[in-house]
């Protein structure tokens, strides 16, 4: 397997100059008010969330810019936009608020950055048949505060839930911290409206009959057409919600409990397990620090992330990396990955954090059963604590990742899923093929009956920049590599993007491949849509 | 929109011999035990269950059947069964055991039948990672049985569960009785194993990234590719099984409670709610006839079902009405469908009846709260008993079909689906559109928490065959029309086939079906797999 792709890298102080024709021919098609030249947003454009491109700012290199960004209001405009970029044979990125962290949005071929925020109104929501339809760039906080305010829940809760849009997580195919209950994104999907790189409105949903086309489009990451709205299930908000917390001997039996836990359909909202260092940082951390009262912290709430230029360009965005103290306890160490791996090796007992929610019998019952279930496997019941503390903190994204790059380490999670019987081998192979690269943990969560997914963080050293790449990129290949050959997925819902390309295959089989690739000939005969992302 | 396509067809006795050229060379391909040709398999599989057929028997004439049926054993000789197709430009229509109720496998152009029951071996149950791979041509009750023997379940119980098979399911997007707790069959699915028209054989998964091609193959009824083997769900057998019956005193009102139930998330693996003229039927002639004691009747175990020209061909296969006291009920008195349809108007009041399964705190907690809820909208309790005798019931499917047909009436089932606020509506308009037709009652069930299924049983009159074609094509256009204008799918679970096919449209939407189409020209670029069938 080739490992992960080099990107072509710019100077942030010598970028290339957008296509001023371009701009200004497409300025005459759509409004001047719909495009952006500026050298600032031209930058910002150049990069999502990617945290290999906090290595690259180090040396202030970016991969090269749009030629223009294009911030359509409709989508007639979108259409008209796609129409217009196929004439002329430019590329298209369609993307929304660009937290992506796998590099799915960049700019490989240049041209033209298509931002859908613009498209953010909220068409319909329907309490009786619990559906909403939004248009594709509408953010995820203020959406979810709507429908709360009318009882309602998209069950839908990524952690960047305040960094990302309808149309990402579709594209993307995302999931919450409540996607054991709630489902993934997919799960949650009713109905769709895409332009195709042939600048046709599609509109399509759920059938009860023949192929569900809906499907191509979902984890499309942009290479078919440009999502501009979606119909989503709505749930009632529930009527209570129960956090609870169990220490287990060891990782083996937690996951035991967690496995019988899902066998038995029971769903609790969140089922997150931290392997035995997680679980030491947590504890340690959470005793030292936290108090269990206090209020519920909220995301930032940044509607518009494109016009922030007093916050840098990427960093304060937000990361992937949950909880300071972890933070804080890591700093300053990750250049030590085998010392603390192998301290890590030493430790044994894990928490499980369970959140129970719906209507308040059922999930009392199915709270009572999980106690009775974890209690069969020696957890010990440590009542709501860790729970709540959980919740309380579920939104506190790390604003101190660039420092920690900066120190000279760097940092990113990995989410990859298997069935029940294979999770404890899929999590040895890759800490095992990891190790020599970066420090690992990593934690179990989005369960399914049929299975859970496992989030590593790997860290590692950073000394130079080229150091800090080449430890970075080695950790990724042993990783996904292990998880190719373990038979798992290669990404669970961070999606593909650049950094996961070169395994795709491993993921959709070689028939699945080529037929994706037929797909997309299909629905972009003339490849302006993303191209270089996904298929060869 | 276009009416019930025509079929041509050909008389019984006077059908186009086989093409023996083209029988001798596939047989030096694949093995002489691997054809067959005799006028009586080959009339056989001229039809399925679609209950038009019943029509043309009276005059004894058949659609045209196929050259030939090969039964090949394996996925390799089905990739060669297709490649040899393709080389001469024959027509292959996949099947199964072709109890489809819609003409989904009429051979409109000649060609191959390719029975796929030789693929029948469950290839791996593993009860930890609760997955089950089994070949396509595998029949439903045989493998639920043999599942229930290691305390497992796959939760989907068709009506036809002993006249269909697991390619069957997939390739009409199937759902069980149990839907509304376990799923349809594509919440069910995993993987496929396929042959597509090119010959090809591909192997796909659910991904956690890019698209999901598998469900291009889900309701393509053998347009795009033979099943030939699938990845299910499996789930632990139910604990327990609570059953339990409510009337309420309008269909308002029982709509209003089912609704509630499914939007608070309760899952009753079966909740059937019978209109008024189907409740009258249904408690009278329970009372009148039926203990609630007794074991639950077993569906007939035929695991091949091509060989039994004893039985006749089509009419002791089974059929679609449930219940025999309803025939009976109905038996004589369906020509007059205006009348009917007018006293059943006159009725009122409505049953539902409940199975909640699973482990055993949490359904009894959910059955609890369902007869709160049931209370609420002023259900009264029945007691177990009406859900017992419907457990007991569920597969009596009817034997008497063809003698209904033969006494000068025609009865059809039509299952569409919608959203909760629009059930009550379509209920409605499918009924004044059938009702100078034929006569029509219905259940709800297949419910969700966006929606649910309605399941109309229309019959009406055939003095002769000439006269049943033409009230039974005026029932079904108006229905169907109906469903579209109403924003209904026009199927739920049975399909699409020849039937429904002019409807498509309607479901997909224009840029689906032509989506769809172009999918087609990538999969069988020849168009020799069922032609005729879903795209133009």
């Amino acid at each position: 397997m080739a490992g992960v792709p080099e990107v072509p890298l710019v100077s942030r102080k010598a970028a290339p100059p957008g296509d001023a024709a371009l701009a200004a021919a497409l300025a005459e098609r759509l409004g001047r008010d719909r495009i952006a030249t500026t050298p600032e947003a031209r930058d910002e454009a150049s990069r999502d969330l990617w945290p290999r491109s906090l290595l690259w700012l180090r040396a202030d290199d970016t991969p090269p810019p749009p030629d223009l960004i294009c911030r359509p209001r409709s989508v007639e405009e979108v259409a008209e936009l796609i129409r217009f970029a196929r004439e002329r044979g430019v590329a298209v990125v369609p993307h929304g608020a660009r937290s992506g962290v796998c590099g799915g949005t960049l700019h490989l071929h240049g041209g033209v950055a298509l931002d859908l925020r613009g498209l953010d109104r909220v068409r319909s929501v329907d309490p009786e048949r619990l559906e909403i339809e939004v248009e594709a760039g509408a953010m995820g906080w203020p959406l979810e505060q709507r429908l709360a305010a009318q009882g309602l829940t998209l069950g839908h809760f990524p952690s960047s839930i305040a960094l990302s849009t309808v149309g990402g997580w579709v594209a993307a195919r995302g999931a919450g911290q409540s996607s054991s209950r709630y489902g993934k994104i997919e799960d949650l999907l009713l109905g769709l409206e895409v332009v195709l790189g042939t600048g046709e409105v599609v509109r399509l949903d759920r059938p009860a009959a023949g192929s569900d086309l809906l499907e191509l489009f979902l984890g499309s990451e942009g290479i078919l057409g440009a999502i501009t709205a979606a119909r989503l299930r709505l749930f009632p908000a529930p009527e209570v919600q129960l956090p609870r917390g169990y220490r287990f001997a060891s990782l083996h039996r937690a996951l035991q409990a967690m496995e019988e836990i899902f066998h038995a359909g029971l769903r609790p909202s969140v089922a997150r397990l931290y392997d035995p260092f997680d679980t030491w940082i947590a504890l340690g951390a959470h005793a030292a620090a936290d108090g269990d009262a206090g209020p519920q912290l909220q995301p930032p709430v940044r509607a518009d992330l494109r016009t922030s230029p007093e916050r840098g360009s990427l960093g304060r965005k937000g990361a992937t990396l949950a909880g300071s103290a972890k933070k804080q306890a890591l700093q300053g160490a990750l250049s030590l990955a085998r010392p603390l791996n192998l301290a890590a090796g030493t430790l044994r007992s894990c928490l499980l954090v369970l959140v129970h929610e719906g209507p308040a019998g059922e999930t009392r019952a199915e709270a009572a059963r999980t106690r009775a279930i974890c209690a069969g496997h020696g957890g010990t019941d440590l009542g709501e604590g860790p729970g709540r503390r959980w919740l309380r903190k579920r939104w506190a994204v790390s604003y101190q990742l660039p420092k920690m790059f900066d120190a000279g380490t760097w940092v990113d999670t990995c989410e990859v899923a298997t069935s029940w019987g294979r999770v404890e081998p899929l999590y040895r192979a890759i800490r095992h093929a990891v190790a020599p690269h970066a420090f690992v943990m990593a934690h179990f969560s989005h369960a399914w009956p049929d299975g859970c997914s496992i989030y590593f963080t790997f860290s590692g050293p950073a000394p130079s920049v080229e150091r800090g790449l080449r430890s970075y990129d080695a950790a990724w290949r042993a990783a996904l590599d292990a998880a190719a050959a373990e038979g798992a997925t290669i990404t669970h819902h961070h999606g593909v993007g650049v950094l996961k390309g070169p395994w795709l295959e491993a993921e959709l089989g070689a028939g699945g491949l080529a037929l994706l690739q037929a797909t997309k000939r299909v629905c972009d005969p003339d490849g302006i849509l993303n191209p270089g992302k996904l298929v060869p």
